[in-house]
């Protein structure tokens, strides 16, 4: 690697909008999407909701001269959704399944099924080793009264942590995709302070493309006006975000987006938008900047999010807890409307009455018991979240009230925040 | 950290046997337990199947004082099990829940409701990054009739792979646990192969304590005879790993089991023998030795195993995906009926017995479906590991036949398997 070396990097990033049978012209844009990432040859192109893999297939034998490697990240029932199609050897990949993902009795918004999940792929460039992440949260389906908010944040935690634990000795770190996070989101913000991953949009120096970098626009003829809610303009949910380890310098030359139509003015390609980025990665001074990927971070931005953060997840905790004992309740009242049914029958009562009541009773008791589970191993799932927000925070805290170079009170502090968490 | 330096690290491990109501004197062990642990003063007591979290919370109050820092690691409905105590404190943790963890329609067996994991634990050790893992892979009810292989060998490859992925920066790595693994086992070679971790009880200089350094023996009083099956004299499942990166050297100074009994010749603490062992980490000058945790293993073992684990994982992926279909034509089978029964009972037949049949085809269509749903889920989790080992097969099978130096037909070998992995 040579000292005055710049490595280019163009990278693809859209959510496909790929449901077998109900999204629109589904074959015809997934063409013209091949069709284009053949022609512009980026480095990189992440996809979301490429949910058929008879889709991935045929974008795999179509742009198998321009990106010869590829991947598709299985997950759960349906799939994760995510791919990638790399023009570099992909030299190893992994993936991530987050450990809530909605509730499987949503069968409408279909997320739990799907086993949304963060994919890992390693490729070296140029001697520079480069953790590629694509990822796709839980959506929103209503952001007046969300239930799924504290999953998401959990989510975004959990991405975070992947990031944070398996990138440790990666030159570069980029991660692509829909998070179904806002930029003020909790969730976004709270992955940023974590991974201190910057956002291509907020940090290029050439952008071209939708207002304020929409990736849901009104403009584009998929997006029905009430999934943009107050946001008449169109949201930003769709992400490009890198950073480089000290001694390097990222920075994102170009910035574009579709707006709501694809490149040629045609029909678009997704009811989403595509982010078209050009990142720069060259050799710079080793600075002193102490990355909160490796180390306690002292920020109070931190801590701030992180606060929030657990009390978005106790708050979910509680309503787990809540939803588990009234299912409890409702598998108690099943029994016992079972052993009525049972004596009644026994006792010479209208046995075609009681034989039709069974049903609806067995059904009560089986399906308030699942729903127990579920809502027991959701419950575990946000006290998980919980704890290891709050040992992050304990360690901020300390780190802050203390300053950086206050390593032993650190540890002690991070001590107290153990035994505080465990409590 | 000085140049001649060395760090003794004293780890205890202990699968405890603490399941609720059918633990045998499960108090008055937890109490020994502790009390030991107290005056034994380990660095790091890494233990499973502490299934009651009141368990925990009494020996963490207990071990406070020697012990300051502790995690619980919390998944699924009943939990993973594991907990850690350490004399030095926690910088960071996290966990990974594996994908496949049997069937939950084997309630007895049970395994599938803990949501069986990894934790990972960060210390820092006289400027030393030590990553320490715990883990409890799926039990081994039926070693001649194993309808769980599929799931172990998925295991330890999600375990190798988390290990390969969050260790690139640690210095020295510890695993800890019980594999449900026998040595010479498919999953224990996969997982040592391509983690490059060494087996303590065959590293150590000074070993005492059972034979074979087995970790259930029939001397042992709540081991029965018939869960050794065709190993009467005790089998080796638990175990101590660890590995240090190039400049440093760990070897194993002493490494003792209990022998059917506690330290003191009382009552054993468990079904299962603890493990004590003395590591000591020094300074060792760097040697050439392609790890294969850091790029491709050029080594024939590596290329043998993971062959081996992909036909057993693709015969894991063939049976998932039979059931799945068996399932769909149960539904479709249970569908006919239900539509049978109704128009019978809207002919005039005999209306008492259709309402009778109504509720178990219900409940066959149902439980078919959900039936389907999973074996859809674990057949895609199945091929998820079957497409990871393919690639890194791939990778191994050209480092081994172009030889190390040549990296540019290597990246090129490792696209064709990609190629390949994909059709």
């Amino acid at each position: 690697m040579k000292p005055n070396f710049t490595v280019r990097l163009r990278v693809f990033n859209l959510n496909c909008w790929g449901i077998p049978y109900l999204s629109k012209h589904r074959a015809d844009r997934v063409k013209r999407l091949g069709d284009f990432l053949n022609m512009e040859s980026f480095d990189l192109a992440l996809l979301e909701e490429v949910w058929s893999e008879q889709d991935f297939q045929y974008l795999r034998q179509k742009l198998l001269p321009t990106y010869p490697a590829a991947h598709y990240f299985r997950s759960g029932i349906i799939g994760s959704g995510l791919c990638v199609f790399s023009k570099h050897p992909i030299q190893e990949f992994t993936q991530h399944v987050f450990t809530l993902n909605g509730y499987p009795y949503m069968i409408h918004h279909c997320d739990w099924f799907c086993g949304k999940a963060v994919g890992l792929l390693v490729l070296h460039l140029n001697g520079l080793v480069l953790n590629a992440y694509v990822t796709h949260l839980h959506a929103e389906y209503n952001r007046q009264k969300d239930i799924y908010l504290a999953h998401r944040v959990a989510q975004a935690w959990e991405l975070a942590q992947f990031i944070h634990h398996t990138s440790k000795k990666a030159d570069v770190v980029l991660l692509c995709g829909d998070l179904n996070l806002h930029p003020k989101d909790l969730g976004c913000r709270l992955l940023k302070e974590w991974t201190g991953l910057h956002d291509a949009y907020l940090e290029t120096q050439d952008f071209k493309g939708s207002e304020e970098g929409c990736t849901m626009v009104p403009k584009n003829c998929y997006v029905k006006q009430q999934e943009l809610g107050p946001f008449p303009l169109g949201i930003r949910i769709d992400y490009i975000l890198y950073k480089a380890v000290s001694g390097l310098c990222i920075s994102c030359k170009t910035l574009k987006t579709t707006t709501g139509h694809d490149p040629y003015s045609g029909p678009p390609f997704s009811d989403h938008e595509a982010l078209m980025a050009t990142l720069c990665v060259r050799h710079s001074p080793p600075q002193h900047n102490p990355s909160p990927t490796h180390g306690p971070a002292e920020s109070s931005p931190l801590t701030s999010v992180l606060r929030e953060a657990w009390a978005e997840v106790d708050q979910g905790m509680a309503q787990a807890h809540w939803w588990a004992t009234m299912a409890g309740y409702a598998v108690g009242l099943g029994l016992l409307l079972l052993a009525l049914l049972c004596a009644l029958a026994a006792g010479g009562w209208n046995r075609e009455a009681a034989l039709l009541l069974w049903t609806p009773n067995v059904g009560l008791v089986l399906g308030a018991g699942v729903f127990y589970l579920f809502h027991v191993q959701e419950a575990k799932g946000l006290f998980k979240t919980r704890t290891e927000l709050q040992h992050v925070l304990g360690r901020a805290r300390e780190a802050q009230d203390l300053g950086p170079e206050s390593q032993p009170a650190l540890l002690l502090g991070q001590q107290e925040g153990d035994r505080a968490e465990e409590q």
